[in-house]
C-alpha cells in the first residue's frame, strides 16, 4: 500500500507544472472575468481576500510570538481594491484578538470602500490622522505594519503624495512589514526592486510576476478561484490544505 | 502558575452567562442592525455564512467519513436568503473536494440571488429540476442533504409548494439532513417540533429560540460579529477557537 502511494504521487510530481507568475495583463483579465462572467461581487472577493489576509497574518505571527505586551499591528490602507482588503483584514485581526490600528490617509469616494471603513470605526478600531515620520515612534508602538496601500493596478513609476512619503517612511522602520498582494511600490513585473522589503507577503488569487524572487514568508490566497479558470491561465496552483483558504508556498 | 490558572479559570465560569437564544423579532432587529448602523453588506454576510457552513459540513462529515463511494450531497435552497446561503455553501463544497448537488425549485429575481447562482453553475455544479418522490432514491444516492430552505423570517404556518411537498419528503428520508440556521418548517421560537429531523444543525450568528433542546450535533457560526452587538443582544457567545469561523455546542 504504501509502495502503491509512492510510486502514484512520483508519478503525480512528474506531471506538475511550476506555478505561474501573473502579469499586469492578465491580473486584470482574471478579475474582470470573475465579475463579469462568474458574477462575483466585488464585496464578495473583498471579504474574502481580506480574511485570508487576517489568517495569514495570524499563521506568520501568532499572538504568541509577538514582541510587544500589547499585539498592536499598524494597517496601512490605500484609497482602492487594495485599501478595501485592508479594512476587511484589520476588522478580522480584531476579532482574532489582536488590536489594530488604521492609517488611511485618502478616503474614497467609491460607497463600498466606505462601507468597509464603518465596518470598521463601529468596531472601535482607532484610525491615525497622521503617520509619524519620527521612524522610532513606529519601531516602538507597532509589532508589525500591513501594507495594504497600493495594488497590482498602480502605476509605480508615478506615485504621488501621501503614498510616496509613506514609503519612504517604511523603507525605514524596523518593524515588520506584511504586504498585501503587491509590496507598494513594486512594479508588478518586475523581480528585481529596490523599493520597501516586508517580511510577508500574500498574494491573492496567483503569485504576480515580481513575486518570483520573493525570498521572504510567501502565502498564496485564492482558493475559491474556480477550476476553470485556473485551467485556462495555466495557474497550477498548489493543493489547498483540508478547508485552509491560503498556503505557505 | 498552574494554579493561578486553575482559579482564574474558576473565577471567570462563575460569570459566565448562559448563552442566548433568539426570538424571530431579535433575529430580525440584528440583522437590520448589521445592515444599517454597522454598513454590512448581504452579498458580504452570505458569502460569510456560507462559507462557514461548509467547513461545519467538513467538520460533521470529514470526506473520509462519507459510506458512498462517491462524496455526494444534496443541497436544498429556498428562494430567499437561507438559499442564498445555500448556494454558497455548496460552491465551497465543491472547492472542499465534494460533490454537490442543488435544488433550487424557485430561482429568485433577485440580483444578488442570481449572482451566487450563476456562480454555482460557472462551476460545473449540477443542478436538479425536480425532486424525486420515491425517497429511496435519495437514500441511494446522496450521503447528505443539505436543508437551506426556509429562514428565521419564513411564516412556517403556511408553507406552500414546493416546499410543503418537499419536506413531505425530507421527513422520510434516512440520508441525514443538516440543517442551516432554522431546519425548515420549524417554528424559530417553539422547542418542541414534530417537522423535519436533522442531524446537524448550523447556527449563524446566534441560535433561535427553537435550538434551545436540539439534540444534534449543534455548530454556532458568526464570529464576524461586531462585540458592541454581542453586548447590547446580551448573547454571550462562546469563545471561538483560533482563527476558527465556527464552534461547536
Amino acid at each position: 500500500m504504501d509502495k502503491m502511494n509512492h510510486s502514484s504521487a512520483e508519478a503525480e510530481a512528474e506531471t506538475i507544472e511550476p506555478l505561474r507568475y501573473l502579469s499586469k495583463g492578465e491580473v486584470a483579465a482574471i478579475e474582470t472575468e470573475l465579475l463579469r462572467d462568474y458574477r462575483f461581487g466585488q464585496q464578495q472577493l473583498i471579504e474574502i481576500w481580506g480574511q485570508a489576509c487576517a489568517i495569514a497574518i495570524t499563521k506568520a505571527y501568532p499572538l504568541s510570538s509577538l514582541a510587544k505586551k500589547q499585539p498592536t499591528v499598524l494597517v496601512i490602507c490605500g484609497p482602492d481594491q487594495n485599501g478595501s482588503i485592508g479594512l476587511v483584514c484589520a476588522r478580522h485581526l480584531r476579532m482574532f484578538e489582536y488590536e489594530p490600528t488604521i492609517y488611511h490617509p485618502k478616503r474614497s469616494s467609491q460607497s463600498l470602500h466606505q462601507d468597509f471603513t464603518v465596518q470598521c470605526e463601529k468596531m472601535d478600531i482607532p484610525f491615525l490622522s497622521y503617520l509619524p515620520t519620527e521612524v522610532q515612534l513606529i519601531n516602538d508602538a507597532y509589532n508589525l505594519v500591513i501594507d495594504a496601500m497600493l495594488g497590482p493596478e498602480a502605476d509605480c513609476a508615478n506615485i504621488k503624495e501621501p503614498y510616496s512619503g509613506i514609503l519612504v517612511t517604511l523603507k525605514q522602520i524596523k518593524t515588520p512589514i506584511v504586504s498585501v498582494d503587491v509590496p507598494s511600490g513594486w512594479d508588478v513585473e518586475e523581480t528585481s526592486q529596490d523599493g520597501i522589503n516586508p517580511e510577508v507577503l500574500i498574494s491573492l488569487t496567483a503569485p504576480k510576476k515580481c513575486a518570483a524572487s520573493f525570498s521572504g514568508k510567501h502565502f498564496l490566497a485564492g482558493r475559491f478561484l474556480p477550476y476553470d479558470i485556473q485551467k485556462k491561465y495555466e495557474l497550477n496552483l498548489p493543493e489547498y490544505p483540508g478547508t485552509d483558504c491560503l498556503i505557505e508556498l
